[in-house]
Formats: C-alpha cells, sequence, structure tokens
C-alpha cells in the first residue's frame, strides 16, 4: 500500500478547511462559529460525493457512514474536530479529519468496504478557549453532558453554548435525555502537540494514554507591600520570593519523579505580579499564578499535590507574613486508550512498515471523551514542529499519509491484533 | 522645651494642605497641578502672617525667611514637598513642611531668633512618578536640571514639564543659567518610609545617608513557548523556572552580603508573566521583570551587578534555550549626609532626651539632591506605621513634635556640634 495514494484527498480536505477563517494570522474558527459549520458543511460535501449516508445529530456532530463487509462487528469511529483557538494552526483537528475523509475516499475508490462500518466523525465545540466545558460535541454525542453545561458562556462573546447551538441550526432542547451513540470503537489521528517525535526523527506514533490534569488556575500568594528600600530584610513578607522558593521546589520533586520512573509535567503558565499596584519601588505584597500538573496516573498527581501542600507549609513558615491561598481545584483524569486497538495497530504497522513508537498525550482530545464513556478509542500522533495552537503549526501530509496507510490495512484486516 | 508647644501649628499645616486634593481614597496632588499650586499658597500664606519674607524662583520652589542673629552664618533651609503619588498619604513631604512652619512659628512668637537664618523651603516635584525625572524642584533650585529634562512627559497628562510649569505659572526659560541657590545648609523631616522605627518603639531617628540604587526596570526572559501536556521537561525553556532560578539564586546572596555586614535590599517588584499569549497550558515562553538592587555603598552595587551577570550565565548553561535580556541600567549614587550636621543634631537630642537611633533611608528624597549640590545636609526619620505612598500613612503628630523640638533646641545654639 503506497501511502502516496491518500495525498490528494488529504491535501484537498486540508486545504479547503483552511479556507474557511476569521482573518489571520493561522486559523480561527470558534466553537459553534458560521466558520465551523461552513468547514462541517464541506466535509459533508466531500463525504456525499464519495456516497457516504451523512447524518448530524442534535450538537451538530457530523457521521458520514460506509457501510463495511461485516454488519456484526462494531462501527469504527473515525475522526476529530473542526474547530481551532483563535489564531490556531492548520492541523489541529482538521488533519485528523482530513485522515478519515482519506480513509473513506481509498475504501470506496477501491470498490472494497473495509471489514466494520467506517464512520467519518466530525464533532462540535473541541478547543475549551471558547466554551470552559471539555469536549462538548462528542459528549453531547455520547449522552454526557450535563444540562447546565449549555448554559456556559463563550469567552468572547458572552452568550450560552445553548444560543450559539440554536443560532448554528441545532437543538440544545434535544441533549438531555438524547439516545448516546450506539457504542463503537473510536480512533483519532492528530498531531503531536510536543517536540517529541520531531526529536526522535519518528514520523507517527501510537498513543497508549492520554495524561490527567490536576490544576489551580487562580492561585494567590498574599504577602505584604513594603517601600523597597526601607523594608528590613527580615521585615518583608515578599509574595515574589515566596513563589520563586515554591517553583525550585517543585522543581526539584519534578526531577525527582522522573527519575524514579513516573510520569509528570509541572507548569505556571501565568505569573501575575504586575497589576496596577505593582511598581518598580515597591516589596510586592500580592502574586498571582497558574499551576497545571499533569501525569498518566493518577496517584501521582495526588502525590504532587499532597507534596505541593507541605512544600507550602513550609514556605509559609519560612516566611512570616507570606500565606498561600491556593482557590479551586479541577481536574481530569487520565485516561488509557484500548489495549486491545492498540494491539491491532501494532500489528497492522508492523504489517506495513516497522515497529511503532509508543508515547502518552499531554493534552486531552476526544478521544478522551469517548475512552471516558467505555469505548474502545485509540489515538495516533503524528510529527509536528512548532508545538500546537499557533500559526506555525508544521505538520507534513506525507507523514500523514503514512498513518493513514497503517488505519487503511487495520481497517482492511483483524481489528483486534488477534 | 515641650514639644507639645509645636502640635497646634503641625496640626494646622496638616490639615489645611491636605484638604487640598483629587477626589480619594488618599490625597493626590501631582507634581505642578493646581493642587501642588494651592498647597504652596497654603504655607506662602501662613508664613507671610508670621512675618516672613516670601520668595518664589521660577521654578516655583519656595522659600520664607526668618533672619537669624548671625548674619555671617549659612542660612539653614528646612522643609520638603508637598505633591504626592496618586492616592499617596497625608504625610510623606507634608509632615516635612508642618515641621519647617512650625520651628519658624515658634522662633516667631517666642521673639527670638534662630542663630542661622531660617528658610522654610517648599520644593516642587519631588515624586517621580509624575515626570520621570528626580527631584526636579531641588534640583532647579540648584541649578542642577538637565535642559533635556524639562521636556520629560507627565506619565498621565503627556505633557512636559515645560508645559505644566508654565501653566502653574512658573517660567522653565529662566531654568537654564539660573543663578544656583546660595550654598547654605538642607534639614528635612520625613516619615520612615519602612517599619524599623514603629518595630523597635523609636519615634524619630537621624539618617546618615541615602542607599543608592541599581535598577533594571525592563529585563526580560526570553525562552521557548510549548503545550504544557506536550512538551517533555528536558526540552522545555521555561521563563518562570529560570526566573524562579535567579530569585533564589539572588536571596541567597542577598543574606550572604548582610551576613557579611553589608548593606543591601534586592525587590523584583513587577513580575510579568501574564500577557495575552500566557495560558494555563502553555509552558511560558517569555518573562518580564524589574529588578531594584539598593546599598548604601556604590561597591556592594557594583558587586552584586557582576553576580548577576554570574549567576544569568549560570542558568543560561542549565536551562538550553534561556536567554535573559536586562535591557538598560539606570542607578543612583548613595549619599553621604553631613557629618557635622548628624554631630550637631546628635547633641540637640541628647541635651533634650536620649540619644537618637541612627538608620539608613531607602528611598531617595529632596536631601540627596541638596548633598549631591555639596550642602552640607540632614534628615530626620519620623516613625509611621503602613508604609508610604498608600493611604493608609500613619504618623503621630506628637512623634513629629518631638523631632521638631529637637531642631529648634539645635537651632537655637551651636549647630555644628563643636
Amino acid at each position: 500500500m503506497n501511502p502516496t495514494t491518500f495525498l490528494p484527498m488529504l491535501t484537498r480536505v486540508l486545504d479547503e478547511v483552511n479556507q474557511i477563517s476569521l482573518p489571520g494570522p493561522g486559523f480561527t474558527r470558534p466553537s459553534y462559529s458560521n466558520e465551523e459549520s461552513r468547514a462541517h458543511e464541506c466535509i459533508a460535501g466531500i463525504c456525499e460525493a464519495l456516497g457516504l449516508k451523512i447524518r448530524y445529530d442534535p450538537a451538530g456532530n457530523l457521521f458520514a457512514r460506509l457501510p463495511g463487509r461485516d454488519p456484526s462487528l462494531p462501527a469504527v469511529h473515525i475522526g476529530s474536530h473542526l474547530d481551532t483557538v483563535g489564531q490556531g494552526g492548520a492541523y489541529d483537528g482538521t488533519a485528523g479529519v482530513a485522515a478519515a475523509v482519506a480513509l473513506a475516499a481509498w475504501f470506496v475508490e477501491r470498490g472494497q468496504p473495509p471489514q466494520a462500518d467506517l464512520i467519518v466523525t466530525v464533532t462540535r465545540a473541541e478547543e475549551s478557549v471558547w466554551f470552559p466545558v471539555s469536549y462538548a460535541g462528542s459528549r453531547m454525542a455520547l449522552g454526557r453532558l450535563h444540562p447546565e453545561e449549555l448554559e456556559a458562556r463563550r469567552r468572547d462573546t458572552g452568550r450560552t453554548l445553548a444560543e450559539h447551538m440554536r443560532e448554528q441550526g441545532f437543538d440544545p432542547d434535544a441533549i438531555c435525555g438524547l439516545t448516546p451513540l450506539r457504542k463503537g470503537r473510536f480512533v483519532e489521528v492528530h498531531i503531536e502537540q510536543g517536540p517529541v517525535l520531531s526529536a526522535a526523527g519518528d514520523t507517527f506514533a501510537l498513543v497508549t494514554g492520554i495524561r490527567g490534569g490536576l490544576r489551580y488556575r487562580t492561585a494567590q500568594i498574599h504577602g505584604a507591600w513594603a517601600h523597597s528600600g526601607a523594608a528590613p530584610r527580615a521585615a518583608r513578607a515578599d509574595s515574589v520570593f515566596a513563589f520563586a522558593d515554591l517553583v525550585t521546589a517543585l522543581d526539584s520533586d519534578w526531577a525527582e519523579t522522573l527519575a524514579r520512573g513516573d510520569d509528570l509535567a509541572v507548569t505556571f503558565g501565568i505569573v501575575d505580579a504586575a497589576s496596577p499596584v505593582h511598581a518598580m519601588a515597591k516589596v510586592p505584597g500580592e502574586l498571582g499564578f497558574c499551576l497545571d500538573l499533569r501525569s498518566d496516573d493518577k496517584a501521582i498527581l495526588e502525590r504532587i499535590d499532597a507534596k505541593l501542600a507541605i512544600r507550602i507549609a513550609g514556605i509559609e513558615a519560612q516566611r512570616p507574613g507570606i500565606q498561600f491561598a491556593l482557590g479551586p481545584q479541577s481536574h481530569s483524569m487520565p485516561v488509557q486508550l484500548s489495549a486491545v486497538l492498540l494491539e491491532g495497530l501494532r500489528q497492522a504497522a508492523l504489517a506495513l512498515y516497522r515497529p511503532l513508537p509508543e508515547m502518552l498525550s499531554g493534552g486531552g482530545h476526544d478521544a478522551a471523551a469517548f475512552a471516558a464513556a467505555g469505548w474502545d478509542a485509540a489515538m495516533l500522533f503524528v510529527r509536528n514542529e512548532h508545538g500546537s495552537h499557533n500559526p506555525d503549526e508544521a505538520m507534513h501530509p506525507q507523514d500523514l499519509a503514512e498513518a493513514v496507510a497503517v488505519l487503511a490495512h487495520w481497517l482492511d484486516h483483524k481489528q483486534d491484533g488477534n
């Protein structure tokens, strides 16, 4: 199977979808926007022309079915999302939809269907920068959205998810009590959002799990304002020095965790001691920060969270007048992807090429929502430069085509690796 | 001498001046504003009624002269400023002017003048939050303002120092080539801007020197943006971790400097990793910060600055992809106050009360401008709660009255301590 076979459809989908965007730089298709809807229509048009059977659910998720040879097998949903962050890249989400369409086109063209039904699946509202709701589209399809989440407001417009859905012609009232999608299998191809594959010279990889997260979005350090020249060292309660103590302490806890072979990532994404009250000549009495802890193992997250409390107590004891207030914690569970599907994909890759590298996903993806709903779910990561969620995402379509070839082989053969 | 004698005039000046302010909280009299001018007129009115001879220089500084017994002695200028920071306190500057007026009133009432001419001196534009120029008023009086500094723009209005001076009826064109104030002695009473006196239970103190500063106002750390879940630890160039390394390193250098008996204060007053590009789920690729180093000894500032460069080189070596850019450095020289005046004030305090504590000033004051011009200058600090430059400054007028009594004794006796 020559991967270049898939290139024309892959590049066609990428090109056509990415012509739909708010003004640049990069690509902007907000969740439940006209742009996202037009991108869905573009995919629906291509799939219809291929003879697939199109269905939209009340949330606006798109399903395009190519019947398989054995109707007794669970359907294989392949896809991703078409919304983007503001000024995002050309591949996050879209590459996975292009992969699904190229697979369907290949089976249609070949004239012999895959083993099981292949359902090109295009979700809505995956990027939670717009609505503070994770995997809104997938979770509506799976009957797992909480009704109050329909009232979440889009950060740019201030209007609710329900209002935006209605505006795009969908039916939020039908979401509660919706019959969930019939359980099948879900496979998502996605660009890697980090530099691992590129650094290792690998073109694509199997994803074994999705890291969970434990987050403090609105942590504060309260100290005491003072004059930078007049306050003696011993009398200071400097929030910046207290913060630095915490960062260096967690830095060493992080190194130790990795040395033990455990998985962990520690990020302070926002640090704010730059309000109008802060000044050159003032000891900073306040500092705000975000803390994002990620791991493939809930127990590790809990261990680091406990350690964090101990570290903070130590700093508060060392620095009189300093008080940390971590604020509300949010978290997402680490997700194990399907061992059965992984084994099938491993064997397909071996049959076509070589053993694939295996890795964790650091970011969340629709596959996590399907796995959480009890589906067998799997992911392939494709090498990509410059990270994701920015205009500089840089994937080679040839790399994507190689990954798609593995899926084509897998869909055409035994999918369980047995 | 009973210090309560001074209380009526001290509270009168504080009350009348602080009735002049832009809306609160706190007190706002910008440099070269109508409010500052009205405050000067208030002092001129009181001094005129006392029979003092009023003079304004072309910069709008106010001089009110009470002739002394011995015209051969250098005049003693006593005073401070009446402008405030935005939403400042009731005492920073104003307490020193009140002290000067209360002294003059006491000598007038007693009917016997001080040894030397006493000149109530009220400067303009001491608070450099308005114009980025230090001690603008004093330095114009002393013939030490650079002509280009007249073009400095006020941060709130965007208009130049020259324009604001003209608007208040003064003459910026006369500043260049102005005959400097005839060299005398300058004594300033000021609230302490830190907690030292209050913590020690002292009411007031002699100031032996004014700390100098070495500042980086626009330092940057450049790293690499990445996905917080997807970027492995070893591949990160996280500007926040690099910043924390620097803070903890300087924290230990600071402790070591103090342990050696040297004077140093280290403050990172503004830390900014909170731009619209920063996000919870992004490894921060950029961080901006201010660094304010203060000491009574230029050599110590230079030693810490050299250490800073070594620390930064070490962090850059440890964290590939991290680059510090400190940006322009600004500095002010440490100032020694007059040993002769200090000795005189020490003896006056001993004669009246007790030995006075002696301390450094962390912040800059008009006295620094006079000392830099070769004048004998001295300062007294009065105990104050809650720091300065905020609405909560809290000085007891009784503490100020005690300090004024020392000055009255000194002015009435030998001023050189010989």
